[in-house]
């Protein structure tokens, strides 16, 4: 066994997407203690920076220290107590974690299903609310990684909200890459990935939770049953002026990444960075249609960062091609899951990803092994 | 806000220590696709090193993705079911922690309590283990990080087969610093921490688990209550021949470092890295003592690798002293924790900072800011 050598592919998969040299390099800094004074202060520089990534004022946002499903379960289990009525809205694999996620929290989950491709109806929403007076969290995914559809996260916020209901958004596909306006939209608990629009490295999850989620949390009848994702603890350690309390030791060097990545995004512009995933998505959907490849989402629900296509007639392998497109081409694509897997392709235009070079070397690299 | 410059400090508090240059260089490296076949192949072979380091030839053996609190859970939540009850050894931090995890996971901890800063009593492990057949599992902490004592896992484990009770050990502060025989002495489920002997930085947790620990899950009446911490789940994607399953997306560039870190460990060698660690303890305590410094933990008990002092009564500013020792030095030591808070100091000796160069460096330190 070698030190490991990674090719360096071209990561057009559902993520992890391509990560600046200057992210990687600011990762590899010296390791410093996760007490440490200047360290804190990366912590704060880290808040602030991300409140700005999630348009958010609010003071309790951090990044979980484990990938997103671990940012999924710290919303669920912090919000859910044995016995609440959760409305869980399913389009996709990431709706279904959710509901898994409810139910292991002892909650009872209301499912509102929708097509997997679709946008979750906000009419179904608006029944499943009435239905369900006694429902005390909505939680739904804002951008399906498994499909490539778009949630109107805006109106379902706004309607959870007239009927007094928290909301719970899952954003790992959208934050960075389309609007996603926490305050705006009034979303109470938000979780995201570190790989997707952002570019890090995967392994953490960045959170917000406002103050209505914040005393739902103080009101709990019972504990928290993870004590790693337990808010009430972490927060001394992300929060609090001056001295923070030891909860666990975060990933000192992926908290370097974090706030590279995260400088990067503001020297960009939250806004431009949205333009140019959409400018690409644009591109790379004219050649893609070219080459006789169906999308699944339409139009008007479409992530620009998450291309789900069918594949042309003329292709019946498709899991051999995507495996020639990596081994011949350094490019990752990515193929479908669950009810997709076999049927789809995903191809993602995320972050670092989302250039104009990428998406005309991705389109060469296709027609060139299905020609 | 600029891109962050961390110091280059010597790290002898209790963990993060200090990474190699070669592990930081590889976690640099290209982010490639979790489900890539080369990185596959990377897992394979961490999965390996990782058997070596914990002396076991355990199938399932990996590193969690998140820090050693959440491999503590996932070792709690996978084996213990509600109204299980479980034998906690407490002389410490962390197994005061482990009986929240019990309690959270819903079982009923049993408490062997011991001073701070001493062993384990063997005699009391066996009275409760006799007090309590209906017993299904023990869990102790093979070395306290917040007090530096070493307990004998080798006879709690062998007590605990007498009696057929399962065993969870806290490894985190020994694996790799003192003699750790998980299949010799019959440990039924290990967590572990990337960052303390190991010299990675922190964010993974190293965890292996035997075949009976495996029967014990497959036998679960009732879910994991955690999705992200379900072995039953993440199992499907770091074991099985050829495809993986997705679960969950692993820190990819973490486990560039992890492999790197153990194969540092290979090529120095995991008795020569004991001896390494125990030269560098004796070099530092006749330090320590010249300096008027004394020993928490009697001699027997001590862990090499984490010196836990009180200071010399002259020192009346022990937060002050250490604040000095890292702004003018570049040197952390660590302070007390829960109990000990401000009335002990933790010196640690892990992994690759646990060199004479280091030892030397840290007494000159103290001595110059003491004179």
């Amino acid at each position: 066994m070698q030190s490991f050598q990674p090719a360096k592919n071209i990561l057009m998969g559902p993520g992890p997407s391509n990560v600046a040299e200057r992210v990687l390099n600011a990762s590899a800094r010296p390791t410093i203690g996760h007490l440490d004074p200047t360290f804190i202060g990366l912590m704060d520089e880290i808040k602030v920076l991300m409140r700005y990534a999630f348009r958010s004022e609010n003071r309790l946002t951090f990044p979980v220290s484990a990938p997103g499903s671990a940012g999924m379960e710290m919303c669920i289990v912090n919000l859910v107590e044995p016995g609440d009525k959760v409305i869980v809205c399913i389009n996709g694999v990431f709706g279904g974690r959710q509901k898994e996620n409810v139910e292991r929290a002892g909650g009872v989950a209301v499912v509102v299903e929708d097509d997997w491709g679709r946008a979750i109806d906000v009419e179904k929403v608006r029944a499943a609310l009435k239905e369900n007076p006694d429902a005390k969290v909505l939680s739904f995914v804002h951008a399906e990684t498994s499909t490539g559809a778009r949630s109107d996260a805006k109106e379902i916020c706004a309607l959870a909200k007239e009927f007094g209901v928290l909301t719970i958004a899952d954003t790992v596909t959208s934050l960075g890459g389309i609007p996603l306006m926490v305050d705006e939209w009034g979303i109470d608990a938000v979780y995201s990935g570190s790989q997707k629009c952002l570019s890090c490295p995967p392994g953490l999850s960045p959170v917000t939770f406002n103050g209505r989620a914040i005393e739902t949390i103080k009101k709990r009848k019972t504990k928290v049953q993870s004590w790693f994702l337990d808010l009430s603890l972490v927060i001394d350690y992300w929060e609090g002026d001056g001295a923070r309390s030891y909860h666990h030791t975060v990933p000192v060097n992926a908290m370097y990444a974090m706030h590279e990545a995260l400088l990067i995004l503001r020297e960009e512009g939250l806004e431009q960075a949205w333009v140019r995933h959409q400018e690409n998505h644009l591109l790379l959907r004219a050649g893609l249609e070219g080459l006789g490849f169906q999308f699944v989402v339409p139009e008007a629900e479409r992530l620009p960062q998450l291309n789900s296509v069918y594949l042309p007639g003329s292709i019946d392998d498709e899991g051999g091609l995507r495996r020639r497109l990596l081994d011949r081409h350094q490019l990752e694509v990515g193929g479908g899951l669950g009810a997709f897997a076999e049927k789809i392709w995903r191809i993602g235009l995320m972050g670092h990803t989302a250039t104009k070079d990428n998406v005309e070397y991705c389109l060469n690299a296709i027609a060139s092994e299905i020609d």
